[in-house]
């Protein structure tokens, strides 16, 4: 395992007190006789707002969604007025890896990557138009706040590729935010935590912390804690997602409860999106891990339905699209090469982990929600080794094969590649020896391939569970499709992205120059086309599609069987 | 185990050449003679209607589906003439479990009783005002159709409680009725298998069996089979499950797939529900397991967070509740004391036992659809065990407490209790030594206790499972709640009928005449009944709902904790 996760400096010739933004710009981190200016700042502009009539709200981290959310509660106006409630620091500790994003938000740039068009004008916006949104990179900003929304990261660290019971969940960051909190806030501060969480974080980590903060402060009061999970979706519609879509949310006691519901109210749309007040955190925590491990366990029993398709006949996307039909089987999913995303492959983690490590619990309750998320992780390991079993079909081995992977995100048109399934097909087959690309039209920087240290949070890439990954070191995702099939001797369609679905087996042989291997992983692929890459000399597989070989068998041999 | 399956006679003091009716009515089985006049009446009969340009359909089997079944093809018209387009016989082997439901038939009777008023009324204008239906006990009706449709059962027997693996597809019965339809049709008659049966049935087992039969009559034409599943549901709207909803057909050639698309087209709202129309019969006999197998899947998930609910102070309805506000997790429920109805337990089991037996693999691919099922089939006994601790909690046990179970069928507001949760309770309790009670309104036998040998198919009851059965012998489902619960010392709510959705805690002791242990296992009390039950003195536990213990806390000790 070469690349083990480590939040190094991103690139050795640089000073370590720098941050380098993903387009390469170059950030100095603050020094110490910074903070008592930028302070002095914080502090004026609170005051001018707070004699507006505005609340203070810190969001802490700026990553993926705590950047919109700061966005989006600096948008929102008080409905009769029009004027804005609140007043937003977003605030991002300066570490080589994130500073970037508290320069950059402060010039009115989204510091993250999004295929929704309304993420930058809404940050733009805010920041040079509204003004109700800055960036700070000091926790002193917390002293001045009414409100801090928690959004720092909480992740699960797998240890073994395909058993998540192997692994615990990372609150340490979480935990270090809380102590700050506990320093810095006013001791009737609402303190939201958005982030999703171990269930009974709220209660059985952040109080006792928050807690003894207060103690040492002799402030008495009990804190104001409140938890509501946000149910982001990236792609197109990302900033309504977490403002025009249901809520939850809850607190953790009658005056914390009050004011997250509140709060809320006035930045979301709760009229046509009403919020579900739960009765304690440890409920709206269980609920987001709920949540998304249903839709993990629903994937995930598709995985074996899938494989007896393809081992018998079957096209299993047919079928699932024949129940379907049915409203109540509508949400039923075909998983692809396998299930990524930023939740899924880690909420049951969450889960499972609090029922042992905060709850104290021994006995195995949990059986399929880690289920799911082995069989999800591993998915993708199907993927390559039908790749081989397709190439050695027409003679050929992986290790002498040049193999193009279309589609890299972890679903279709859009550029999160987090956790993605085509991740695990890239280093499988690379492990194995091939020589991979790969082709995006969503992504430029595949950061978990390129840069997996520095820009996802460290360990949040699969690499750790591969060998022989240096080839990938000066690895490129090409943008030109052309350019990745040149000479390809498998293609692997990993991502059903709007592109690939018009392409014709013609134009792709055309681009490679010769017949393939083409190993459909998400039913890209018509009835039609299959059987033209057939009467083409090539070779077809894909994941649950057990018809392929009928079509194959009345190529050949001109029956149907 | 007292009451191992057997296909005995029901009385042993009656002729064993006799049928009872569930209501009492004793048939004599037809002696050898009877038949030559049979075939005459039915040929008679054949040759007016197709003289009237009608087409024969047999359905084999008037159980729970065929009957209806048979019913909707009967009642179906040319959509130009308003003419009915089929005469329909429906055919049942004459045993003596059977049998009485030829006659009742053909005085225009449905054999099932259902909660849906269309039944009655389609049934008896089919047989007795349009004349387009009746029943034989004769397999010679087979000689005469131009369509058969297959609707005898298929079950599953498992040999161990909570391990489906350790079972086996009970397709018996379905070979028997392929080998003499193969014996008996016309070569160009439509063979159409609407049971549920193990992938691969239709193409892997009956088509080879009546090829043999055609073989042996020297017929060369292929057999002209076919698959189409229902989707009934028990309850109000029974007859338009099966018409007016969705069906998936297939073919096993060209001809046959014509034949059952103009077909189905003719008896169901094809129009607001369009047919899907599947390559192969092994496509769509999967399409009916994964489809339950999903279901199936969906409440097992649940269950593992149901008991992670009780233990950490949660409400798991109210986390469900939050949930299924978001439309791709609208199909998201509440699992209560276990999954019944005929389906969901055991069709799972038909796919794993499918793909180990007639697909001949002996890997363990099949992970979360057996694991749904084991974990289903014994939330039931938490149910058990939770009365055993609610009743300790008051200083009782199970054996010398009297215990009365609300609501006996598989689902509220119907009366099928068929593999029903309550059953596996009753008997739970019983082999514990407690003296069991129990109440439905919709339900007057409950037949898997009462005559669990005669009414359901053998095996079709959890009794084997269990030891002490002795003390049901003279068993009776009460009518009258006030006789149910009085002198009770727990109470199982285990079904959300209406009837028990609004019954006060009040309501409930005047006639248990003292306080009880409460078991809610479907979230049939809202929080305000539970504190009043503590306020009186009680007991309560619920699956999935650890707020209990909160509300019982604040009750007892004055304080939220």
């Amino acid at each position: 395992m070469k690349n083990t996760s480590s939040s190094a400096s991103p690139d050795e010739s640089l000073p370590t007190a720098a941050s380098v933004s993903p387009d390469g710009e170059i950030f100095p981190l603050p020094q110490a006789d910074d903070y008592a200016g930028e302070f002095s700042r914080l502090k004026l502009i609170a005051d001018e707002q707070r004699a507006q009539g505005r609340r203070i709200v810190v969001v802490m981290g700026v990553g993926f969604v705590g950047a919109v959310m700061a966005g989006v509660v600096a948008d929102s106006v008080d409905k009769a007025t029009g004027d804005p409630l609140y007043f937003v620091m977003g605030m991002q500790r300066p570490s080589t890896r994130s500073f970037w994003k508290i320069p950059s938000l402060n010039r009115g740039i989204a510091p993250v990557e999004a295929e929704d068009p309304e993420v930058a004008p809404l940050i733009q916006r805010c920041v040079l138009e509204k003004q109700t949104l800055i960036a700070t990179y000091s926790y002193d900003a917390l002293s001045l706040a009414d409100i801090v929304v928690v959004d720092v990261q909480c992740d699960y660290q797998k240890h073994t590729l395909g058993n998540v019971r192997n692994g615990h969940a990372d609150i340490a960051a979480l935990e270090d935010a809380l102590k700050v909190i506990g320093e810095k806030i006013p001791p009737d501060c609402l303190v939201l935590i958005e982030t999703t969480v171990p269930p009974g974080t709220t209660e059985y980590v952040a109080n006792p912390i928050i807690k003894k903060a207060f103690e040492r402060r002799s402030i008495e009061t009990d804190p104001l804690l409140a938890h509501s999970f946000e149910r982001v979706m990236p792609g197109r519609n990302y900033v309504a997602s977490i403002r025009d879509f249901w809520r939850v949310c809850s607190g953790i006691n009658d005056d914390a409860r009050e004011r997250v519901v509140r709060f809320l109210s006035d930045i979301l749309n709760v009229a046509a999106y009403p919020l579900t007040v739960l009765d304690r955190p440890m409920e709206s925590e269980t609920c987001k891990i709920v949540e998304n491990s249903y839709r993990s366990v629903l994937l995930a029993f598709m995985d074996e339905w899938s494989v007896f398709a393809e081992r018998n006949g079957v096209d299993i996307t047919k079928v699932i699209q024949a129940i379907k039909v049915r409203p109540t089987h509508a949400n039923m999913l075909f998983p692809g090469p396998g299930i990524g995303g930023y939740c899924l492959p880690k909420d049951g983690g969450l889960g499972v982990w609090a029922y042992h490590t905060l709850m104290g619990f021994e006995d195995d309750l949990f059986k399929m929600t880690p289920m799911a998320i082995d069989i999800n992780d591993t998915r993708a390991l199907r993927a390559a080794r039908m790749t081989r079993d397709a190439l050695r079909n027409m003679g050929k081995i992986v290790p002498s094969a040049k193999i193009a992977v279309l589609g890299i995100s972890y679903r279709e048109d859009v550029g999160d590649t987090r956790y993605s399934g085509s991740e695990i097909i890239v280093r499988k087959l690379t492990e194995m020896g091939g020589s991979v690309v790969a082709h995006d039209p969503y992504v430029k920087h595949w950061w978990e391939i390129e840069k997996q240290d520095t820009y996802p949070a460290p360990g949040q890439s699969w690499a750790r569970f591969f060998r022989n990954q240096e080839s990938l070191a000066d690895w490129e995702v090409h943008q030109d499709l052309a350019a990745a099939l040149a000479g390809a001797d498998a293609v692997v369609l990993a991502v059903r992205h709007k592109a690939y679905l018009s392409l014709k087996p013609e134009e792709v042989l055309s681009m490679t120059g010769r017949p393939i291997a083409v190993i459909d992983c998400f039913a890209v692929l018509n009835d039609e086309d299959i059987q033209t890459y057939f009467e083409l000399g090539c070779e077809v597989k894909g994941l649950g599609r057990g018809h392929i070989q009928r079509i194959k068998d009345r190529v050949r041999w001109g029956h149907r069987n």
